[in-house]
């Protein structure tokens, strides 16, 4: 490849494509933790979190076409390291009053994941000039900010409940 | 296993071996990080996370001595992952001037997953009654957080310089 020396924008579009995999395959994890979430109100985050992932898609692919490229996804292996890690967990504490405390550690590091990420991604937005990509990216930022906030809350009441 | 019901302190156990093997992985990457750094503040906060990462994992030996249980690593395919990705990054970007941009996010990645994880420990940790466990786990912690602050500043000032 000695077409052109490779720039931000090419490494912009490479974090864009990871994060866009990454979303995809949290939608599916989350189906699956809600399905086996023990208490409801961690039921009900997990859905609602599944909800808001459906339009943090949705963003992604408004920011695709502000760079004039093809929404497309290439695999991330972070975040396929990550559920693999929620999933066995879900499996070896399938009977365990540890559950939701171990589902909702897998949350969190997907959430920090997606943090990191964004937060990247939106500092290198702004640095390329695009105001509205940076803006959806912060959007989404916001959110996943909230529900690690969400989960923090969740985890300390899951254990309050079970040393009650 | 029919032995005994899993609770919270096997859940601790899991994520301490995981987070302990990681912590190892990390270590060898920072090497690699550094080296291949273009700036100076670069690679300087890459070493010094590294000594700072060799304290981490003297801690988390004492956590397992807290514990009566031998310090083990568990294979821990999110921070393998993680770490795949960074050398993708090095690998594919090694001639461009967003290399260290594409580091810089690649080790925020790593923090953030720290992050979430001695966040999830400490709490636990304090829940199972452990406190110095948790006095050490939150030490680490603030350590994370830092470094990740401190690498968010040398990707804006590095992103300044390009465009300066």
């Amino acid at each position: 490849m000695a077409a052109k020396e490779k720039g931000l924008d090419d490494l912009f579009l490479v974090n864009l494509k990871d994060i866009f995999f990454a979303e995809k395959a949290i939608l599916r994890a989350l189906r699956k933790m809600a399905k086996n979430a023990e208490s409801d109100e961690l039921r009900q985050a997990f859905e609602k979190h599944r909800e808001e992932t459906e339009g943090q898609i949705a963003r992604l692919e408004q920011v695709f076409e502000i760079l004039g490229k093809r929404a497309q996804g290439k695999t991330c292996e972070a975040i396929q390291g990550i559920i693999a890690e929620g999933e066995e967990i879900m499996e070896d504490f399938a009977e365990s009053e540890a559950l939701d405390a171990g589902m909702i550690a897998a949350a969190q590091s997907v959430e920090h994941y997606e943090i990191s990420r964004y937060g990247t991604l939106r500092t290198w937005a702004e640095q390329l000039g695009m105001e509205d990509a940076a803006r959806l990216l912060d959007q989404t930022l916001a959110e996943e900010k909230k529900t690690d906030e969400l989960l923090t809350k969740l985890a300390e009441q899951a254990l309050n409940r079970k040393a009650a």
